[in-house]
């Protein structure tokens, strides 16, 4: 992780809705070219994720390209939208109508081409929609078996752009199907193609239970190397509250990014955030210090050091080594 | 409760947004005429619930009379929006800044007098957007000082009005300061006037970790009757996921329809559901329909042997009690 | 499920400690033998799990085979002891000590035997000390692996005792590695032995935040056939609370059973209550009439039908579905 | 808060046990002298609590009050065990059984005069037994009526010793009747005796959803000053699982310990572990070093600044003067 290149998606730069205020809070820019001039003025800022549909699209892919590339920034990744449609409502590629699961499909693969287009390698697949809200309103059976059809489809379109599935477990419905960290790569084995790989949004990870740090273990570890890309923000743990990066969480976000370089991660740093009311442009620059601040605390921590309190399995060690690295000194 | 009066918010008969799919998906009346018409096809459905502004305001009081009236339906609260306008972003009768918590007394005021003009007895007060997303954001201390007087100003302002104060832990903030039902007792026994009471969402209850039943124990039991409306529907506990009455909870719900009746409420049942993908006259229909068959299973129990079975605190004692009326006979 | 064969765990015999109070409430019995005999008072309850070393050993298992043929029980599942003593506190199969996992492997080992001895097909191995507290605590990866090769040790010790992975997301260790349906699955996956399946006990799910239903589909549906085993009780779904059945979840349990039977489950209906405070007879018998009310409200709610709702993936048809089996009749 | 004293549960030092493993894992002393014995050996530790009949009776209180004073420990509180008994298991002191609550005013009412023979001002009044585990069970409106009427006998009693009431969620009920902080606000209130208060354990605010900060400042602001006492230790928020302070929360720990100053708390800073796999003397002083470390970051961080940043409503203003005083420096 010598180089460390930081993401935000494009909400960080607008006003944000809620459920009640749909016209969001305010603050945030209008169109995409306002909120990447505020993408701009964040320090470290190197990349922004686009949605299809939203910011690209077969009339302006050439004039997109054009504008980032002025504006000094690249895309990591680009994002299909099977979620702020009313057509998805009952699911995109796992909803019961067969024709909703192959435009879904279809919406993937022309995302796809529209990132190879940018010069983008990843898209993420995130199946918001492909869930339920009641008891006995979903055949599990045969959900599952649409989203390995689905997505394989979607992964033998080209090879040269990476499926990135990104897991949730609610929200917006109030179950949805790819949930955990282990029912992704579940169904990334089932699917069984190797240009699929696993998004983990961390604010997710946390909302879904897990302890992030195992989740990347898991996924990335034992040779499995599944981790594609990481989306970084902070909640309470009971809902994707999409805030800032250092707000609730910080001896469990050391623990992950440890585990993030552990398991050889080099990959972008991407900010997921939904500043409600706050700035912006400040409410990044927090995250990405933040992110820094605490890959330099473990630096203090010391990687060796880490491995040895690990392996010693020794919760009063472990304190000791982050209290002496987090906080002004007392007995070490 | 020999005269049960089922009310409805209106969000049932809209399209219903999220943050993500901001047009909602489909299927709601887009005007608060077709919202009307569609309550009139629910059966047994007496009433709706209209916010100050969206539905009526200064010019149409006198036409949404008799509106209503021609529709058949009364209507048993009215409430002031002091969450669905950027401008309460920071907090509305809580709010830091000064002049925005007399825009939101002015505002309650505004609806009470709206209220009296229907013949409305009752202002639902939901301080939602006051409370506070992250740490060393906000003076408690300070903020529970203008909730008190701020709601005092507003119910001195007229007493043929009640203001009955709804609680919520989380959303639209991520803590709220109107949390649970102690702390909304406390508050309302602070302001010490008569026409405040307390509105239980028993969804709120529900994402608040309370035990429904014992929450209305509290408020209304023991001499207090400080529960002076209820909204009904139903969760997953972890977020208000206004879904429809009966679709996850229904031991729960028996205790606390049998506490509301043992505590004597007998004011309005109303639903507080957001059918996002759901038609909203079976939605409204279904959950009344639990509603009256659950109070039905009560009568089976009945009043007599529930009231012997908690004396006697025998949990086996209450199994055989609800399986006795809920499922088809086995050993009594 | 023609034949519904009815199981319980010893606890619910006998008097339930916890943290607090060592001694437990009292009321059970304090021998193997009593609780056995309490085990026969309990109608339709068919067959008894035992635990190696506390209720049976190498001197003592002619013994215990003719008591409970006596008593006319039969022994569906047998559970190594990897959680009740000092020695395991640091995890037994994946505990960073080595000799500690070779003795936890040993542990499984001996139990198989004991239960091919007593005409038992079934192992549980319920790794519950396998897992962390704190923060940089664990090496996942290598518990991971540890797990892995252990349980393959184990299951390849003989073919004719099944080695059934009972899954916990905590306590007693605050995480628990195998913590939920999917992970467990990926775990057997890994082992790839034919005689490693699952073991679901719905608490744990509950527990986990998992729908139930689905993860019953997800291990024994889509051809997987990984389901083995399933523990009955109920809990509030923050902690394993060990509750009758029929206490807190209708709904929800209704669709896992669905499942159960849909999927072809056709084993043991094991319950894992412990009753605190209550009557181990009454507690295990009213758990039996719950389990056997609500196969029969699914019998009432018809298989085709249920089918065809879960097809139409409307949920205010689900409602009327559930409502009409299971309230006394409204409108249909 | 110029001079800081700490105190300890004796748990800390003894063998900690759960349901599973009744005989603790080991470390701990076996004797209260043991237990005092290595107490000593934490630096800064100025005191112990001590449980009645445990610890303190009848015939041995000369005898501990010498042991302490030799050892040179403090007893800043006393506390009646109305949990650790079967006789206890269904209520303590609103016990459905009218002879029962009895006893339990009597207890605690012994233990008051234990405490004053000691030369300890304060009692922690934990009514964790005095809940339900299920739907109806519970009266809640008498057992509201018995806590007020238990706790104003023991308060009238004697006014030399103040009654602290302690407030948990759950466990070892699945619902304690005295839960939150608003609840215990209200129940004082109504008790309505100055020597009555209330004791925030910071785990149990956490497992109750609380912002404990906001806790504080409810019960000991706005001069109602009704916080006698605090507990600190740390849990991952579904239980009360006694860790090691520092183990898991951060910034909210930080937010709370600066609001106990800000309301003038300037009593005992009590550890309530129970280090069940770890060394009680390393995890006591750990967590002293993570107290008295948080209140250096505090210093830094500065009293004034943070009462500008509050009275700002930034998040992003509290984002930078976190992360400024608690990280390595980064943009300022």
């Amino acid at each position: 992780m010598s180089q460390q290149r930081f993401g935000a998606c494009l909400p960080t730069f607008a006003s944000c809705a809620d459920r009640f205020c749909l016209s969001g809070y305010g603050g945030g820019a209008e169109t995409v070219e306002g909120m990447l001039e505020l993408a701009t003025q964040v320090p470290d800022l190197a990349g922004v994720e686009l949605v299809g549909n939203w910011h690209v699209n077969d009339d302006n892919i050439e004039q997109m390209r054009e504008l980032l590339k002025a504006k000094g920034l690249q895309v990591p990744m680009m994002v299909p939208d099977l979620f702020t449609q009313a057509k998805w409502g009952r699911g995109s590629l796992a909803a019961p109508d067969a024709e909703t699961r192959r435009a879904a499909v279809a919406e993937v693969k022309k995302v796809m081409d529209w990132a190879a287009g940018m010069g983008c390698e990843k898209v993420d697949v995130w199946p918001g929609q492909d869930g339920f809200d009641y008891a006995f309103q979903a055949d599990y059976v045969a959900a599952w078996r649409w989203l390995v059809e689905g997505i394989r489809e979607c992964a033998d379109h080209r090879q040269d752009v990476e499926v990135c599935i990104e897991y949730k477990i609610k929200e917006p419905r109030t179950h949805c199907f790819v949930s955990t960290a282990a029912k992704t790569l579940l169904l990334v084995e089932e699917i069984g193609r190797p240009n699929v790989g696993i998004l983990i949004d961390v604010g997710h990870a946390f909302a879904a239970g897990e302890n992030v740090a195992e989740a990347i273990a898991l996924v990335n570890g034992g040779g499995r190397k599944k981790l594609s890309y990481v989306h970084f923000n902070d909640n309470y743990r009971q809902w994707d509250d999409d805030m800032m990066v250092g707000s609730v969480h910080t001896i469990e976000y050391l623990e992950l990014l440890y585990w993030l370089r552990r398991t050889g991660y080099d990959g972008w740093l991407t900010l997921d955030i939904f500043p409600y009311r706050e700035d912006g442009i400040k409410a990044a620059s927090e995250s990405i210090e933040w992110l820094k601040g605490m890959f330099k605390v473990l630096e203090k921590m010391g990687e060796e050091r880490i491995a040895s309190v690990i392996a010693s399995a020794d919760a009063t060690e472990a304190s000791k080594l982050l209290r002496s690295a987090l906080l002004p000194t007392g007995r070490g």
